[in-house]
């Protein structure tokens, strides 16, 4: 994948310097050579550190990485330390920092919600969303996986996912599925998000494979997974609640027979960990 | 700008698409014609809304605004309501959603900001930096914009921002600024950042535009403006102050005589503002 | 869709004149206006073509189809009529032919299979693979299904297919099945290769949703889903049959108690659907 | 060409793996080194093989061909042998097979079409045409230049080929063959489709460079180049053959006195040489 | 080949403006309806005006042309009216007229040769060369057409053309040229550079269908074509001159009994025709 | 930025041989090795060789500068050497020789004008302006600076430059400094177009960092200048002299108290320094 990311990177870096780099053209000669240190300003979950490293490698630098994607770091302990072309690490600076930044903002939003989540059930997972910044869905998803999470869908192409929408023009929810069993190829899961009990058994009876309680209390998920349970439903479907879970409210749904809690707000609305380039030695000027 | 920003919405399908829809495909018939409407979920400072008109227009969808990019709008209202074919509609839905959510929370920061500081300072600019999301910076940059920010640069390639790593490199402030003066166009403003009361000095003297004050107590800005006054170098130079600003610390900087203050957590960490689209009338099956 | 579906057009007419038509530039006047045909020389099953009539359209071009995606079509009869502007139809005329030819070859070798299975099972699915034409797996993906057969796997993104390759590495199938239940997303079918009883067994002992028995002969084959049964495992999991696979053998495998049966040919090697474009009129000169 | 080559590469591993491949990922560990074989499962004229090789050592695995473009492997023999990261060989597998598989499939077609013609004219020269796959017109042409094959035009710019289509604006051979050779620029040879012994002489009369027969039978064909031996036309012109030649009635083309004769099944509607990637080592896991 | 080209003005239009007009979206509001005018600053022969109004029609703009692609302008006269939204003409602006001059400058430099040329011998045509300018080849070679000059190859794939340095590594013209005529298709014509009278024979002699006397005096041009002419042979072959052809001496060459004449400073040296856009009416502020 | 100029090269490469170089393909085989030079046949400044090193590095091939970017070569003069293989070389060849020839003659067109300038005034700057070719902007520019010009502003993102069509439309000169002071970001500078000494006045009062006299002759020049400097004004701006500036009455307006002096043709029409690659050695065959 390496060079499916490094063509990403230079879409990044065209768009942060359409023509050059007119700071650093001007005042720092060519073969000026530097060591500079990528800092942890914040602690945090690092992601995406491994398609930085092979990022800065591709650009003829010498890196050295003091952590790992997925590793927690203190803050002020150093990410990474790359020696190499001054004008070189300078043109890369912002954007390996802010993407960086971003994915390990991502990735620890993501082991909040795991570990929170572990304390109370430990066979919860913990899953994102479509709800990705345009353009950055490769490094997000990426991001949530080194986090602890499931990626769910990539896209709209890879299972089904049968929605409100859907439904409101389809009229029922086991039509709905029936017609999805029978047209999707069948290496696609067929998923069903339902706001009731009454849809719920309705999907799991048609034959769904994955039920996505959406926008619905704790208490009335249970009672939902209480009814298909007692209808001998229950193990036949993956769970899936989703709609409002924040950090304070989501161990209320862990501690509940569920399979998966996904939030879009840790890719769309996660903080980034802040980080700063600070060169720490002029080895050829 | 249209056909740039289509181009763009483009490649955001082709992600968010990489073959096709296969829910949509399998359960909506061609030719199902729908309204759908988006809803804010939460209030906020709506923006890229024009943006987003345009697209599905394109597309062959008939829109109707119920507000303005820049406008407030409260939890519940609606934002948009579109009609045509229901396929296009939900082939649109999450990259459109995306990018309003987004935006609109880039934006909303942005107003927060800007409103907390008018109190103190009518005179003072809240600005953006270039720790934006990758290939996002012309939506983010309009978001500031639209919020009532100022954009600073968009690039490495539009002014000159002479940092830390630079004068590490070069050795001295007022080198720096010189080199910069004599080589750089004359179209591009020459700003410096600094670290203590005697490098702004240093800066103003050898005739910097800007003068940014990175990562500095109110305290210590408010001695550095006095003595860059007391020499006469106060209005010679515009003051941006930089690193650590929060909405909470904000005021304590805009009530001292800065004319910018720049945060780069309104791009890199905002929070959306949730919407959702909802189909409300099947009116074609 | 269709927006995607114009870029890729696009591509193609750079490829097939990157400077201009120099015959038809030459020798047809701008704004000659005629009526042309595509006439099917062969018989065959249609596909791909809402996609030609879009792109046709977005030229500026009068279409009137005379069959449609998924129709039988005779040797000898019409299957589009376009009017327009002379120089656009000439310039147009081989990719859009390139790609009906070809397309509609490849759904009419799968509805081929598709006819033969059903008359000995009708509950058995004919799937492609990726053995696709690098650059043309959504057209030839949506031929398939326009052929009536299922799409399988899209990309190596969007399901998990345990292959020989891996399991010589991970060594062991369960092994290899039980790693993919824990690590890979909730949302993916977990598919496995198999070359014998026993694999097919622990396959489906460890949880595997999909068995893929490779290049087996029917007789092995249905050995193995005869021991899968009696160990109650034949309603746990898919069975998919590929490698080797003919139009002349299908019917043997069709015969047994298998969910799928994928052929990498009819993508890869199908003869094309012979076609033309006929000027049958010149409207204005 | 290779940085060309490899460029359509990362747009043909895009489409196979829009995000990651999924399988592998879970499976495999980063660092896992092998070797694999890529295996004839059929015997053919190999082609495309330097590109391939190129691109597997772009990503920096170690090969070793076993044979050679053109040069005609027996089923079961090995083609290349390919040393490195588990992972970046199962990422490549599928698109170096298909483009191996599908280029050999049209070297071979042409080579045996090219022998067959040999044996009863040794100076005919069989070409492709335009109909080839979009998007894969520099491979094909490439594989029918490997089997042995003309390459023909690659493109609408780069000869002039006048058609029934353009000859039915222009109402007229001899009209339209002199308006190219005053109009076209004088690097472009003149190449005429012509359906009958009057259009031909017309043609040559009028100076064109190549005069195409097109879909006539072998009688046809001779009694047309009779009448142009007979007006002294014979050796002005090259004579193509074209439409409806198959394998079986191409020897009776390559009697007659014609220099080329073109199919364009060959590259639309050959079979592909099936090849396998098989690891068969483990080096280091 | 409007959607092409309107490809191209995208990418040109994100060249000059990464981001947005910063000067115009600042000071013209949304709406804003103006008439304006492109008016030619110098005389010239227009160029490349059907494409400018392609495109700015596809912006949306409503456009009259007051000469035509091929005329002659003088100074002061009006070249196109536009009317439409301020905002998007201006945005335009420096992108069309870049365009517009630089093509009709080039078709200017032409058509002066062609006329004075067409004074001595009627039967000569002006070449362009593979000298233009990278990424503007299209329009280029366009604008030599218009002005009546001859595209010659357009690119290295559409015409045999051997020079120096490949007769420096194959060691003989003839040989050259026979390999060549053995090798590369037949649709491509064969043309030779060459230095002396010998070379020119062998080259005849060897089945060259184009000879290019390079760099000689018209002396030594007029020597070489007697021999050929002597040894018959100088009507097997077309005659291109090039290097060193300046207006001035152009035609010394044109006396001779030449084919072509061509120079590569049409297009990599030629000078613009000078033309602004002015606003002539605001129609709606 | 090498990489992204490797990019920019990929794509002149296409456009230069959209499928291969059928000549070198055919003649020279293989891993033949040669030694070439770029020699200069007219004498001028160089630019834009470190570019094209570089990217015949990326290519494998070794090089061997002889001169500078910056540098003045004599006709006659060795620019670089390159060893490698012959394929490559002389598929490259035409490419690096467009780039090299024209931007050094865009080096050279700015130096001669610079050097005039600098006998009468040594403080004024000669600018280059927007007037590029579409798609060469990063490589004008660049060879503006090379050759000691300034650059001017890079596209409509990065400077405020209030022309004579804006006013039009805000009526005002004043009033349209002031819009852009207040909304435009304070990293950029505001530029004003003036044709008059009134609306200079207007400008510099207004707020205006920049004044650019457009078609005004040296005369009207200088008594706006007067003008300017009796009301305290001359030092609050930068002054810009701009349109119909030569090199015949460059010094002219050089002797004034101007701050720059802008020419749109030294990009748009300079004269390209013809170069020439040879080869000068086959090391290999």
């Amino acid at each position: 994948m390496e060079e499916i990311v490094f063509k990403k990177f230079l879409q990044f870096l065209e768009e942060d310097a359409p023509f050059w780099d007119i700071t650093t053209e001007v005042l720092i000669l060519k073969n000026v050579v530097v060591k500079a240190q990528v800092v942890a300003k914040e602690s945090g979950v690092v992601a995406c550190l491994d398609d930085v490293v092979a990022v800065l490698k591709r650009f003829g630098l010498t890196v050295k990485s003091f952590t790992c994607d997925g590793c927690f770091i203190e803050r002020g302990s150093v990410v990474l330390e790359v020696v190499g072309e001054a004008r070189t690490i300078l043109y890369l600076e912002r954007i390996i920092l802010n993407i960086l930044m971003h994915c390990s903002g991502v990735a620890t939003a993501v082991r909040s919600l795991v570990e929170k989540v572990r304390k109370v059930n430990s066979r919860v997972r913990v899953a994102a969303t479509r709800k990705t910044l345009p353009g950055l869905r490769y490094f997000e998803k990426k991001a949530v996986e080194i986090g602890g999470g499931d990626t769910h869908r990539f896209s709209l192409s890879d299972a089904i996912l049968i929605k409100d929408n859907h439904i409101k023009i389809v009229e029922g929810v086991a039509k709905a599925v029936k017609i999805a069993k029978s047209s999707a190829s069948f290496v696609h899961k067929i998923e069903v998000e339902v706001r009731s009990v009454e849809e719920a058994v309705e999907a799991a009876e048609a034959g769904a494979d994955i039920i996505m309680f959406d926008n619905m209390s704790p208490n009335d998920v249970e009672k939902a997974i209480e009814e298909l349970r007692k209808r001998g439903l229950r193990d036949r479907v993956l769970i899936e609640v989703s709609g409002g879970i924040t950090y304070e409210n989501i161990d209320e749904y862990a501690k509940l027979d569920v399979d998966v809690i996904s939030c879009g707000w840790v890719t769309l609305s996660s903080k980034a960990i802040d980080m700063s380039l600070d060169i720490v030695e002029v080895i050829k000027n």
